[in-house]
């Protein structure tokens, strides 16, 4: 499959003791968790703390990846920042590159700004890129970008750039704007962003997940989604994953992940987050994998 | 006065007709506010569309209003991006080019990041920096961002890195926090970013405004500001200077103001704004003219 769908990883970010990206850690992680059962990693994203990173770092360690043998065409990086220029410039290094998709954010520093004006946005965007390779991801988490990418919105440009606006990331965790896209604009693939979701969206149009749980149980979710989608009994590891999603969500949820990945690997280096985060701690790592430990067994 | 205080104005980025940053006009556009009284400058602000320009462009613009001859000291750029490290470059950048003081937003992303985390990206802001010529204006304007800059957190700025952490602007609209941060952080100059808020906050402890309305009536407002401090009747300026401001505030302030510059000047490169803004017209301009126009004259 090329298209956006399936379970899709947004990866954790690992920083050295230097505070720089820890290039090894990041190439291992990515093909562990495509190794485990993901169709594909979406780098860069909220949970890859994109935001604390510079647009250099990010092309950077984007050709890390590529170069150190995870394949272009399995990755859907998050190229979105407020600047147009900007967004246009990270988004190109990712096509360029190979890449099969990029999830772009609406333009989230001016709350007030009208939607024709997020419209313009990526138009503009689509525009400089300039390539018949280009597929966008709009990506919608209103709560921390703080600017919707609306069902009215995304069928716009859905209708307006067949084949290259393709799909719709929906962290906003709720069900029926999700819904509300399938309706406006069937030709997306819509991903609602937490797993939680597969059993209701798989079953009514959604087309997989984009969610920061597989940065550690990638093969429970891989199983939900493929059991769900066989039309199998799935109840147990629905039961593992949803533990672990309990435990792991809220504000502290990434240095939860990378407390978790620490502890399960024994490098330290997982618990670095940087600003405006804190580190992680290695007992929020074994809180978590305690959870997990403690779950009902997967069938 | 060399510490940020009086009639500050966050200037208006002009954008030529290929969505350039117009060199020549940024430079005229500073060098007459300056002339017709405000203080300070402060290029690359929300009213400056600061988030919609790379930046690179930032940095080259900055160079530009110097090198065509805007005395560096009399300037207070926005500088603040998510990234730490971005805005650590761009900081740094202003203090190697001379300029008064630093503008910086916190990291204003994730929103659900503790406040220990902005004080974190904040503190390695200014370790990155490194440059005992730093001076940070703290910047909050948390319907924009996202992110407000509490009180508490001023004042614990403001007391670890004292004669650098020098003042908080306020685009709250909310004098309480205003007053808050007066009371928590009398070290620092705060500076409501209403000229609303002139009478009430020179009377207790406020020490200007930055405000958008600077840069289309600066003359008005220094008589507003100089009246107030010398205790002098402004009542007949102060009335024209709340009638442009009703007329210019909402959503569509920047485009109001720059409609405004395109008919009062003539040029219509003023009419251009960037994404996720849409362009301005000659009839929001003449609007907000003609509301200046009718209002009482100045005594």
């Amino acid at each position: 499959m090329s298209r956006p769908e399936g379970v899709i990883c947004p990866i954790l970010t690992p920083f050295g003791p230097d505070g720089r990206i820890a290039r090894d850690l990041f190439a291992a992680h990515a093909r562990d968790i495509l190794a485990r059962g993901a169709h594909f990693l979406s780098p860069f994203g909220t949970t890859g703390e994109a935001l604390s990173v510079s647009l250099r770092e990010r092309m950077q360690a984007l050709d890390w990846l590529i170069e150190d043998g995870v394949p272009a065409d399995r990755l859907m990086p998050g190229t979105g920042l407020p600047a147009t220029g900007e967004t246009a410039e990270l988004t190109a290094h990712a096509v360029r590159a190979g890449c099969a998709a990029a999830m772009i954010l609406p333009s989230f520093y001016f709350k007030a700004a009208p939607e024709e004006g997020q419209a313009r946005h990526f138009r503009e965007v689509i525009a400089r890129v300039d390539d018949a390779r280009l597929r966008v991801i709009l990506y919608n988490i209103p709560q921390t970008s703080g600017v919707a990418v609306s069902p009215a919105l995304a069928a716009r440009l859905a209708a307006e750039f067949p084949g290259t606006v393709v799909a719709y990331k929906d962290s906003s965790g709720d069900w029926e704007n999700s819904a509300a896209v399938i309706a406006a604009a069937p030709a997306l693939s819509v991903l609602p962003g937490s797993e939680a979701l597969m059993p209701r969206g798989l079953a009514n149009g959604a087309r997989g997940t984009i969610s920061a749980s597989i940065n550690a149980i990638p093969e429970i979710i891989r199983e939900v989604h493929d059991g769900l989608r066989a039309g199998r009994d799935v109840a147990a590891a629905e039961a593992r994953m949803m533990a672990f999603r309990k435990a792991m969500q809220g504000p502290a949820m990434i240095a939860n992940l990378k407390g978790f990945l620490a502890v399960r690997s024994g490098d330290r280096r997982w618990l670095n987050l940087r600003a405006p985060h804190l580190d992680a701690t290695e007992a929020q790592g074994r809180a978590l994998a305690a959870v997990l430990d403690a779950a009902p067994a997967a069938a």
